[in-house]
């Protein structure tokens, strides 16, 4: 494994994603690290699993994804190992992981000390305990020793019916609809869904499948979640 | 070939261009991968037009620059392949590579599907095209296996008679003048051009040659776009 | 040396990174670029002297550590060169190398010409001066090429009383009080320091030594700079 793909809820703003990079190079010189995305909404597990739900599989084989999405960070909750077939990864035990397109065949507790920053802080996790395991994984660590097997995580979100899950840097408003339907009804107005953009006319708003595999709602060359004061969380009208 | 620069509108709040990158990472492991900008304004073509002509000078021989400015995305545009003396680029047929430094040397469309992602989506052909045409080309392909050559692109934007181009992070209002000047005409007052920054006095309202080898509004130390309201379009009277 | 750390106020939206990462991969090819951080608020020199305080002891020895927080850039101000132990420093002569975490057993002065890019602008030495003079020394470069050595700097800031310096993405305060408290005094309202966010309630107001090894002031899952409309510069109550 050489790759590792990193998610969290820190922003670029603070350089508390170039640390976590720092100490992965000291322990990892060889490893390729792509930030995979920093801007989570702060402490939105659920934006977290959606964003790994969609892009895991266009990474290739053995990547490591370090997900810390982490509002529990300093209590008991449990970091988590987890492999699927192609792929591994590290995370809070807080249901970031729940919505992987593949089927986890293991998952570990994450526990063995000696492989940790000597100090570990009580509010930085990322870089004192991810980024170091990350690294020594990377570097060849047997995940055995990462701690004990685990039966299943303690969180598993469930997939959300027909809502907005998350809103893009366009205004496009990604919803939990992956089931195909013809129109849906939002604040009153219903919205015909498109093969693509370029079938609505400049400024008209419309659906489409978009690059997530779920139904956005979206203004043609526009900003939807600007115009209809959108927001993550509300209801859509699919039908059934 | 062996670095890849990647310049899009995408922002870095959505794991778009961290999908990309992991696209690459599959197809050109060996590949350097550096991000040159992706706060292009959303799908502002003349900005990223901007962006690459102040930029690509001071990358080394046969980068390949991958801009993904694209209001037209799953229409019929075409994609371009264009080969500079010393660069490579890919974009949108939509005017992104018209204010480039250096001729272009050759024209191609991009249309060998067997290049692409197995599947196409009609919203992200950054992912689904861009980045696995990007790695095949650093890995190797023949520009010949892309696609036909072509006399010219669709679509070549002229370069804009004095106006505000861009506004940066530190509120400077880029203009497209680039003849020597001495002072300038801005919404009734007249500003002076000053070698450097520290020719001007602490809040003082100056313009000067920048970083884009372009006349810049600036204010000493402070936001001259938030002080003047400044935005993209706005009409510079700067004598001919 | 191989890895290089950059520090700056550029932010991401506009193409300065990326510039100064195609000029180094140009004269190091070989070269690991860490974004440590580009947020730092711009011309916060304070802000930065922070982020590199909080930082560097997390990076591999010899890293080198190049810093363009620079509102003088364009003035007489000297760029310094600082080692220290373990690392490398490029930054002006402004302050911003004031609270390193190990003390600098070599300064030297950065004026040797021939090491910059053959045109120097005035607005832009990260790309033109910093960047360039960092690949060579990452490529073998000896120090003494640099410039004459110094006895210390212009600019040494001292290290702030109890107040506010930053406040992050999460709306944490990041105070400068290191020293072990038990409450602070802030607008007000007395806060109570806790070993954790976790032992806070959901939404409580609370202090907690964080991240950067400073007191910081918070609230659990919450905005803190929001909710008091906290800004860098306030003094903090916090005994003494």
């Amino acid at each position: 494994m050489s790759t590792i793909a990193l998610l969290t809820d820190f922003g670029l703003q603070d350089p508390f994603v170039g640390v976590m990079k720092g100490v992965i190079a000291g322990l990892a010189p060889q490893a390729d690290v792509i930030d995979l995305c920093h801007g989570v909404p702060p402490q939105d597990v659920r934006a977290g699993a959606l964003y790994l739900r969609a892009s895991t599989a266009y990474f290739p084989d053995n990547a490591l994804f370090v997900g810390v999405v982490d509002p529990g960070v300093g209590s008991a909750r449990r970091i988590l190992f987890a492999r699927t077939k192609r792929h591994w990864f590290l995370a809070p035990d807080n249901g970031l992981l729940s919505w992987l397109t593949e089927p986890v065949v293991e998952w570990r507790v994450v526990e063995n000390a000696k492989l940790f920053l000597p100090k570990v802080s009580s509010t930085f996790h990322g870089r004192d305990i991810f980024a170091p395991v990350a690294a020594r994984l990377a570097a060849g660590l047997d995940p055995h020793d990462l701690g004990p097997q685990l039966e299943q995580p303690a969180v598993a979100l469930p997939w959300p019916k027909d809502e907005i899950l998350a809103i893009d840097r366009f205004g496009n408003a990604i919803t939990s609809i992956d089931r195909p339907v013809k129109t849906v009804r939002y604040k009153g107005k219903t919205i015909a869904v498109k093969r693509t953009y370029a079938d609505a006319a400049e400024g008209e708003t419309l659906a489409v499948y978009g690059s997530y595999g779920l139904l956005e709602l979206s203004v043609r060359n526009g900003d939807f979640a600007a115009r209809c004061a959108a927001s993550r969380g509300e209801i859509i009208d699919a039908g059934k």
